[in-house]
C-alpha cells in the first residue's frame, strides 16, 4: 500500500524504492506469490539501453521463478502516431529479442495486445471507475502530449493509464517493473482496482489485486552521439547487431577533450556512458575499468567497450541467429501466449461480469 | 453523403429529413440492401414513449425485411451513474417487451453489450481516429454530462460517441434509426468509419460503411404528470402494466380547466397529447378524436385513451405474459443472439486486424 501511492514525488519516489527492496526479499523468499506483467511497443529492435534497463531484469525475475506476462503493446504505438509502420517486422524482432536475452516462453507468456478481446474489453468498466479530469492530469499521458507526433492528442492517448490498468489487472498481475517516471500510471491502476473492488467486490473476495511497482534502478546509458539511446536516432547498439556493425557505431561515439579517462557521469557523461557500458557487459565496478585505461585515452575505452559488448552479446547474438533461422518456431510462440492470455483474460472477464452481474 | 454531415444544426436537420424520405424509398424497394443497428439502456420497462417513439418504427422495418441488430446496451448505463442497479431484472424486461411489441428474434439478432467482447475491443483502434477535441464538443455528451448523476463526468461518459460507433460498425450497420438530437452521435461513427478506411482500408474495398441516420418522427407524448415520459417519475404507461393499472394512471392524468377537447398541442401539451395518445392506438387523426369527444370534457377523454390504449396493448400483453411464463426460452433467446453478435464481431475484428496489420 505505501509503494505507488504517493505518486511522482520525491517522497513518493523514495517510498516506492523502500518498498520496491522490501518486495525483492519477498521475491526472494516465495517467487510464486508474485506475478509480473511488462512489455514493449513494437516499435524496433531492442538495443542495450533496453537490455540493461529491462530485458535484463525481466530474466532476472524469470529465473528468480516469478510468472511473467510480456505484453507486446501494439495499439499503444497508436498512441502517439497516427499509423504504426511495419508492425509485423518489428513484432517479429520484439520476439527474437526476447529469446536472445533469455526470456523462456516455457516460464513467461508473450503475447499481443490486439490479440486478446477479453483483456480489451475490461476496458469499459474500467473508465466508468475514473474521471475525465484524472485521466487529464496524468503527469505520464501529459508529458507523452507533449512529445507526441500527433497534431491533436487522440482519445487512445488520452485514455491510454486505463488500457495499461487492463493490461496489468487482466492476468492478475501483482507487481510491475518501472521506471519512476511510470508510477503515476501504476497508481491509477492500483485506483481502478480498488475502486472496482469496493463498488462490486467484497472484502472477502476483492476481484482485483492492487499491483506494487518494482522499481528498477536503470543505468543511465547514453546513445553515442550523448543523447538519449533511441531507436530512431541510430545512436544505439542494438542486440541483433554484428560485431563490426557494433565496433563501428562505437568507434564514432562522442568522447570529449581530455584524454585521461574517468568515471564522472555529471561531469563527463558521454565518456563515462561508455565507461558505464563496459562495466555492465564485464560484471565490474564502472571506477575500476576507467582506472586501467586512464591516459590510454578514448580510443583505448572504445576498443574496451567493444571488445565487452561483443563478448558480452555473441551468446545472445547467436541464439538469436538460430532463432531468426526458425521463425515460424518464434511465430508459434507467440500464438501459443496468445492462446494463454485468451485463456486469462477470458477467465478474468467472466468474473468481472459475474461481479457485475451482467451475466444474464 | 448528404445527411448526418451538417449534424444537429437546423440545416442539418432538413437534410437529414430529406435524406430520410429518400431512403425509405430504397427500403421499400430493396430492404435487403440494409442493416439496422438500434437498442436501448436496461433501465426499466419500457412505456408508452418508446413503444410509438422506437418500437414500432423497429418492428415495421424488420416487417419491411431489413435485418436489425438489436443492442441491449448495459455499460451504457454506466456512462451517467455509478452503478448500474438490478440489470438482471431490467435486461428480463427488455427482453419481455420486445417480444410482445413484436420483435422476431429469427429476423433480428438481440445481443447484450457486455457479452461481445471482439465488439468491445474496437473501442481502441477507434479512439486512436478521434481526438479528445472532437470527443469533448459533442453536442449529445455535453448534454448527457450537464444531466449526469455522477459528480465527475466519467472516462466512459467522454467516450461514449466512439462506443457507439464500436456498437454500430461491428455488424456493419448501414441504417441507424435516430432522433434528431443523436445526429451529432451518428455523424462521428461516419467520421471514424470514413478514418479508418481511409488510413486502413481501400477505395476498393473499404473495412466499414458509412452509416445513415433514419430520422423518425417520434410523436410527442408526455407523461401523465405533463412532463417528459420517464420511467423513473412513474408518469408513463408501461407497456407491461395491467388494463386496470393504465386506467388508474390515465384517470390522474393531468388536464386543464376547458371542457371542450380540442387538439392543439402548443397551447394545450396535456389534453393534446392525450388525444395524440388515443390517436395513435386507433390509427385515427388526433383533430377527428378530439372533435368526436367536443364537449363531453376530460373524464370521457380519459375513458377514450383508456380503452383505446388497453385495447391496443391487449394482444402485447397477452404475448408478454405468455413469455414471461417461459423464461427459460427468453433467456435462450439472449443467448442465441449473443452468440450471432460474437461471430459478427469476430469477423469484423479480423478483417480490423487483417487492415491494420495486426495479425502477426
Amino acid at each position: 500500500m505505501t509503494a505507488a501511492t504517493t505518486g511522482g514525488t520525491t517522497a513518493g519516489v523514495v517510498a516506492a524504492r523502500q518498498r520496491s527492496a522490501e518486495l525483492e526479499e519477498l521475491i526472494r523468499q516465495n517467487p510464486g506469490r508474485f506475478r509480473v506483467l511488462t512489455g514493449d511497443r513494437p516499435t524496433g529492435r531492442l538495443h542495450l539501453g533496453h537490455y540493461f534497463g529491462t530485458l535484463h531484469n525481466r530474466v532476472r525475475l524469470q529465473r528468480l521463478g516469478v510468472e511473467t506476462f510480456l505484453i507486446i503493446a501494439d495499439y499503444q504505438v497508436l498512441t502517439d502516431r497516427d499509423i504504426a509502420d511495419r508492425l509485423d517486422e518489428h513484432v517479429e524482432d520484439l520476439l527474437l529479442d526476447y529469446l536472445a536475452a533469455g526470456i523462456d516462453p516455457e516460464r513467461t507468456t508473450i503475447f499481443a495486445h490486439s490479440a486478446i478481446p477479453a483483456l480489451n474489453q475490461l476496458l469499459l468498466p474500467f473508465l466508468s471507475l475514473v474521471s475525465v479530469a484524472e485521466l487529464g492530469r496524468n503527469p505520464t499521458v501529459k508529458d507523452e502530449i507533449a512529445h507526441s507526433r500527433q497534431s491533436a492528442v487522440s482519445g487512445l492517448m488520452f485514455t491510454y493509464p486505463a488500457h495499461q490498468a487492463a493490461d496489468i489487472l487482466f492476468c492478475k498481475a501483482n507487481l510491475v517493473p518501472v521506471g519512476q517516471d511510470q508510477l503515476p500510471h501504476l497508481e491509477l491502476t492500483r485506483t481502478i482496482a480498488r475502486r472496482f473492488n469496493d463498488r462490486y467486490g467484497s472484502d472477502a473476495a476483492p476481484v482485483f489485486p492492487e499491483p506494487d511497482a518494482l522499481l528498477s534502478a536503470a543505468p543511465l546509458l547514453l546513445g553515442t552521439d550523448g543523447a538519449k539511446m533511441s531507436k530512431s536516432r541510430g545512436n544505439a547498439v542494438s542486440l541483433g547487431a554484428t560485431a563490426d556493425e557494433t565496433a563501428r557505431l562505437i568507434r564514432g561515439a562522442k568522447t570529449d577533450p581530455d584524454r585521461h579517462v574517468t568515471y564522472d557521469p555529471a561531469a563527463r557523461p558521454e565518456v563515462s556512458s561508455l565507461v558505464l557500458l563496459a562495466a555492465l557487459c564485464l560484471g565490474r565496478d564502472p571506477h575500476d575499468v576507467a582506472a586501467d585505461i586512464g591516459g590510454k585515452g578514448a580510443a583505448a575505452l572504445k576498443a574496451t567497450v567493444t571488445e565487452a559488448v561483443n563478448e558480452h552479446l555473441a551468446p545472445l547474438r547467436d541464439r538469436r541467429a538460430h532463432y531468426a533461422q526458425d521463425l515460424g518456431y518464434v511465430r508459434r510462440i507467440l500464438r501459443d501466449g496468445n492462446e494463454i492470455a485468451n485463456e486469462v483474460a477470458q477467465t478474468t472477464l467472466d468474473e468481472v461480469r459475474a461481479a457485475m452481474k451482467t451475466l444474464y
